[in-house]
């Protein structure tokens, strides 16, 4: 089914780029928080942050965004089954201790920011976390959140053929989030 | 019940600014989106923007953004009861019917992205409401399920003193979201 977005943007592009094109005051901030939050030095890897992203998108059922996100985790993590076993269930996926405990706190941001509970917290720590990867954790989950009620509130176009989100993963994979922005270099 | 915030934050300083002194490189985009989305020129008024921000707090339970947020409505709208009024129920509270459809959207997006639907985007059109002005709205619903996330996901202390949040209240609505960054100016 083809989805009519809800605003006039510009026909032909995809998800969260027809609304940076259409509004670009907030395509500033956002881009620049997906940056630092997904591209930059990091002691999680930029496969690992993916991850977060991808999951976080499937439980909030965006299509375009969690697609997007699994494309550029698999390019990072030369894995796509690694990515889909995580998409499924992160605590049965082939991902470190410490990955499964942030993508269960992941999981509980999803739902609601008061359903953390200090144990899950307690068990990222246990398995090596550190309050910076428990802070970025928390904050790409809730950044997420945001990006697919923005993307689907919307109803933005979500392309079905998986050589288009492919080529959205190559080339975020690549070149980070600045140089997508339209008009970006 | 006093909270233990999940990670180490500087003590008595509550709520998100805790988190932005904490991680100053997210912070500056959060302030920035929030400066763009709350605070600058705009069709909606200043007071409008607050109502929504405050109204989806309300519905993720957040207390201490729903009561700072609150609080600023209440500054720029100059009434605590109109706000306390769209917090219990935004059909019928005394605001305008194009008010009433976009805080419908907003509860809609706070929901889900996908609970959108072409009639309720119709609705809030023919009450007069704009492209942008139906962007806005759907962004900082997005947006609040962000900070609402961020700030009870790492479990960061809220006051419960109302003169605290009458305090926020009078120095937001004075100054802006820019001014209010630690450092800033």
């Amino acid at each position: 089914m083809t989805r009519v977005p809800h605003i006039k943007v510009s026909p032909d592009v995809p998800g969260i780029r027809a609304l940076l094109l259409a509004r670009p005051e907030t395509a500033g901030p956002l881009t620049d928080l997906t940056q630092i939050l997904l591209h930059a030095p990091n002691s999680l890897t930029r496969g690992e942050r993916e991850l977060i992203a991808a999951y976080v998108s499937r439980l909030n059922d965006c299509t375009f965004c969690c697609t997007s996100h699994a494309a550029i985790a698999a390019c990072l993590l030369d894995s796509e089954k690694l990515v889909d076993a995580v998409l499924v269930s992160p605590d049965t996926a082939p991902v470190s201790s410490k990955m499964k405990a942030l993508l269960t706190i992941a999981g509980l941001v999803q739902q609601s920011g008061r359903a953390v509970r200090t144990e899950d917290v307690a068990r990222a720590r246990r398995e090596g976390a550190t309050d910076t990867e428990i802070h970025d954790t928390v904050l790409i989950a809730a950044a997420f959140c945001m990006f697919n009620r923005y993307v689907d509130g919307l109803g933005t176009w979500a392309p079905t053929e998986p050589a288009v989100y492919a080529q959205i993963g190559e080339m975020l994979a690549g070149t980070g989030y600045r140089t997508a922005l339209p008009g970006g270099s």
